[in-house]
């Protein structure tokens, strides 16, 4: 492969053109129509304003409105705009892949199909392209333990690609790894994007560990730490359940994304300020006032649906994700006491 | 069982006694010859020394010279000390066990018998028990997050118990639980006890990534993920290549420990120094100066002798262990990039 467009200047989008470049390929990066400032400073030499990085200039950028021309020719089209724009998106790209070998998603989250059904990114994709009548090729599901700007600033990075056809994994990976950006290839599409949402979900409860301690003075350490081993084990459960090998989970894409999700981001934010006694709606409020997007928020909504149309008889070995809903929805009075009786195990 | 007797009355041991008590048990605490101090301040109603938690006064103190006093009629004993005070406490205490029906160890490290062979210590107990020719009931493995100052205070926790005979695991678990102190009860021994000195080891990996961050400013999360996801991959084949279920390293003892340790301890403190840019050795003696144990330096060198004697056929699958100890000897001018190499994978 030579030439590879991505699919939205966000963050993560314009974050991983650094690998590409200095992986020795063609990148276009396109830009959607809510990304035009962003295009705007990556042609000015201007740090990139969500990662604070410069984008290389060679980077070929291209707007909204030049989908088509980013696009022809490219060997490899990355899904890198936000979850919520998968669908949108794809109704647009997918009739003008031409020859393209594989789809890569960085994008990630879950998506209602019409009729309400959740689906995982890439099986949306796929009904999509049915939809249209158009012919699509391999999926690449892309997750591990990412921050963009480090990313973006080659500072080194581990990831997994995962693909139903674990040879397309291996051409992706020998073609996109640098020294500093690692690529595991995996078999496991399933598994791979199962954890992108879950782990933003159960960072709220790693963020409420550290809200606890805040409010009290007094650390809670010990919660925390059984609250992620709890979160990788519900992960692997369900995962397997939708078909993903059981030890994704315990790899990049589950225990070093929700390690690095856990150090910072806006999901653990979010459950710093539950922990600190913050009402949910009103701490949602705050954040969205802060233009401060929590993805953990709809994404456990989104499971719990998800969990009902197919994973029902699992349910009872998902406490932390049933307690995380609990206090989302205002139904906790005592966010300590919801944690700890989730993930303190009562095996056998 | 009703009468549980603790050997050492240090961090673990008395906060140990926090949960035994409000579990019911009649619990004594028996200090070694270096405990003195701790035992004069638990009797004085005065916070533990080591915890700053006031030890309950339904617990009845033991000295070094009440070994036998101490042990009689417990049902079960529990060895607490450091895993260099474990043989000598053995030969004195296996002997007076009577009819106890368990030993428990939260005693955590590896020892070496008398010809250079490194045993885990349950290993290491059935063999001093078999040079003084005394009989020993079964040996339950104790490791998971367990801070011991949060266990002390009632704070929530949740750990492992595991033993060669689940049933007996079941029974400790079950006598020993209470609301805010979560057993999960194991059949693998091997898995439990490799986890608790190993993670020692890899959270001198996590605090180099954090060094990294307070000397060059700039955040290396991306790196202390993949060392962390790294680390669990490692601690589960070194533990398979002894006997132990994959799985035990991705639960409590594995990634809730490593969880635990990689938010404070001075095995992450050690690591900072290093990622900082201090050298092994001098870094390791201001330390010892400030009488901060790093227990796990004399653990790097001891499981690299361990994969020696069992495991040299997976040495090349523990790069980061491999990574750590060449750090450890002074071998590394670049702690960035070697700590990189080791943890970016190469696969296939």
């Amino acid at each position: 492969m030579q030439r590879i467009t991505v699919l939205g200047a966000g963050a993560m989008g314009a974050g991983l053109t650094r690998p590409l470049v200095d992986a020795g390929l063609d990148v276009h990066l396109w830009g959607t129509w809510l990304d035009d400032h962003l295009i705007d400073a990556i042609e000015a030499g201007q740090p990139h304003p969500r990662i604070n990085v410069v984008i290389s200039d060679k980077v070929t950028t291209y707007r909204s409105d030049q989908l088509a021309e980013a696009i022809e020719g490219s060997d490899v089209v990355v899904m890198s705009v936000s979850s919520e724009g998968v669908p949108g998106v794809a109704k647009l790209a997918l009739p003008l892949l031409g020859d393209a070998e594989a789809i890569w998603m960085t994008s990630k989250g879950f998506c209602p199909d019409p009729d309400g059904n959740i689906q995982l990114l890439p099986d949306a994709l796929r009904r999509i392209a049915g939809e249209l009548g158009v012919t699509i090729p391999p999926i690449v599901a892309i997750a591990g333990p990412v921050k963009a700007n480090e990313c973006a600033d080659a500072k080194p990075t581990a990831t997994m690609y995962g693909c139903r056809d674990i040879e397309v994994a291996k051409t992706a990976a020998r073609a996109a790894r640098t020294p500093n950006y690692a690529i595991a290839a995996s078999g496991d599409e399933v598994g791979v994007e199962i954890c992108a949402p879950m782990k933003n979900v159960y960072a709220i409860s790693l963020g409420i560990a550290d809200g606890l301690e805040e409010a009290t003075g007094v650390p809670h350490h010990n919660l925390k730490a059984a609250a992620f081993a709890q979160a990788i084990r519900e992960m692997s459960l369900l995962g397997q359940k939708l078909g993903a090998r059981p030890e994704t989970a315990y790899d990049l894409p589950g225990v070093g994304d929700l390690e690095v999700t856990g150090l910072s981001g806006r999901n653990k934010v979010y459950g710093v300020r539950l922990g600190r006694g913050e009402k949910p709606d009103e701490a949602l409020a705050e954040m969205t006032r802060l233009e401060q997007t929590v993805e953990g928020v709809p994404a456990t909504g989104l499971a719990m649906t998800l969990v009902s149309q197919r994973a029902s008889d699992i349910a009872g070995q998902l406490p932390l994700l049933f307690a995380i809903n609990d206090i989302l929805q205002g139904k906790v009075s005592d966010v300590l006491a919801a944690v700890t009786q989730a993930v303190l195990p009562v095996r056998p």
